[in-house]
């Protein structure tokens, strides 16, 4: 069987679960969402569209957004899934809620189709327990929007099978991602873990009033931001030659903040209901049509970094074969 | 007087600071490079030739190349300073060699003339003590390539003047910058401060053996990559509605690495002399010629996302105003 042919479901179409089916459809699937919440169903058949509208807009797609969208149903009905290869959960991160899911997805699909969580909360290990053949079950981590980034993060949990996973980082090449494969069920991924580092700095570099969030942003934009996306952070130590890094390794490690608590500046937010540009409160203030702004100019670079990136893979590995 | 009628001191030709020459040079300064050192000297003028070509070639000059070469002096006189109206320091990270270089660039030049140095190892406040006027002297820390990024990070010392600092900063706008300014000479900087905290984590999460470096590597140009120069972490916090960050707060923070130890790795490229692709051994292997494409590439990568993140700029100037 093509690898086009298998079938997938997504269940759970939220924002994520739309962007995720998006994703699949590009790649030549059969989409069969799942949607669970009555309000979902109504939506996330006009975002989809919209979505493979703006793909198409942005050169991304092969075929007329038509073709993709004539592959996807969306339903409420769990036995639609008895004939997908994989299915992705993606709905709220609570392990109750998920518990139910799973127990309707397990019932519905064979013994061997491979069950994945999108989440990025809960330990793959633990939501693992409620699977019967746990060996096919793992995580498969989106960044969003999930059909414009080549970001996906694969998560073992204790007993995923290294065959299952390897399958699947195999078959997430065919989506166009650039996947990670994390063999240990560690809490925070990769990815979480490296930014919450950061996080964890910047917000107490603000409250010790050492730099303004301004700043911040302004240094990881045109610092970091002049290199992460062709090489990363360890390639960029050997760019840089190496030997500067073990002086201000032992100047700097000892002044990093090591702290566990919530920064103020977050206990604030939550009192004041901040939801970013969601509600035009957040840790910038935001004027009117600000935070729209923001969202259109994130949605136009998101497909320019994404054609960048590709171009310097794609020359990399010829270069550098 | 017009600001490009200001004449610019470099003292200290490496790299670095062949690098900001062309950087000002390129904004339409009379550049006065100052060559302690007899190799560079010799090396500097044709490394500023090739990069001038480079930026010609890429489309970032106004002007013929020459035209920015004749406006540039290489000499080993600080004599030549004495119509400088900022001088810029960035010869080796070591106390005593920038003692003497301070003490050479205050006798030849009036007591108003701003005196910066590019260091990033180095605290502003204690280099200070060299300096006569020291409300004068302050931080100025370019990325390399000093001509074809936008980051800028400025900082004041414990006695610089407040006033001369902004006025660095609204000069640094016409470099085509997006600079910083730090009033605190905190240890690191901003840029050191955020990076080394995700170093600290990446290091460590290879030492436990919970990820790769190609899969730390991944993750950063494909997730992070795809947003980060657009708007930085805070911003990125608000685009994304801020809630759910609280609770991976507080799950993630207890997880990461609070050590003040050099990792292991380090000390092992310590021993085996590694510089990267200086020499050909790192943290990755490098294979004939695999070095020098890498080199090619960055080159490349740099001026297209210099491009990118000059669009949205602009654009969010604009739009966002």
């Amino acid at each position: 069987m093509k690898t086009a042919e298998i079938n997938i479901g997504v269940v759970g179409l939220g924002l994520m679960g739309s962007s995720i089916a998006v994703s699949l459809l590009i790649a030549g699937h059969k989409v069969k969402g799942i949607a669970p919440i009555p309000e979902d169903k109504m939506i996330a058949p006009e975002r989809i569209k919209d979505q493979l509208l703006h793909c198409q807009k942005a050169g991304l797609l092969d075929h007329p957004a038509e073709t993709y969208l004539s592959r996807l149903t969306i339903t409420e009905d769990y036995g639609q899934l008895n004939d997908c290869g994989v299915v992705v959960e993606c709905v709220i991160e609570k392990d109750d809620i998920k518990e139910q899911v799973y127990q309707k997805i397990v019932s519905n699909v064979g013994s061997e189709v491979i069950i994945a969580s999108n989440t990025s909360a809960i330990p793959i290990s633990s939501l693992q327990q409620y699977i019967g053949n746990p060996e096919r079950f793992l995580g498969i981590h989106w960044a969003e929007p999930a059909y414009a980034t080549r970001f996906l993060e694969i998560t073992c949990g204790k007993h995923t099978s290294p065959k299952k996973a390897r399958w699947v980082f195999d078959l997430a090449h065919l989506w166009g991602k650039e996947p990670t494969l994390l063999k240990k069920d560690i809490r925070g991924f990769i990815t979480n873990r490296l930014m919450y580092s950061v996080y964890r700095e910047g917000l107490s570099m603000v409250e010790k009033g050492e730099a303004s969030l301004e700043d911040i942003d302004k240094s990881f934009r045109y610092d970091e931001g002049s290199w992460i996306t062709l090489m990363g952070i360890f390639r960029r130590m050997d760019m840089m030659g190496l030997k500067n890094y073990m002086e201000t390794f032992k100047t700097v490690f000892p002044k990093l903040s090591n702290s566990e608590n919530i920064p103020a500046i977050m206990q604030k937010m939550l009192e004041i209901n901040a939801k970013g540009i969601q509600n035009s409160k957040g840790l910038y203030p935001y004027k009117d049509g600000e935070a729209k702004a923001w969202e259109e100019a994130f949605s136009l670079f998101n497909k320019d970094i994404y054609l960048l990136a590709d171009e310097y893979s794609q020359n990399n590995a010829e270069i550098l074969k």
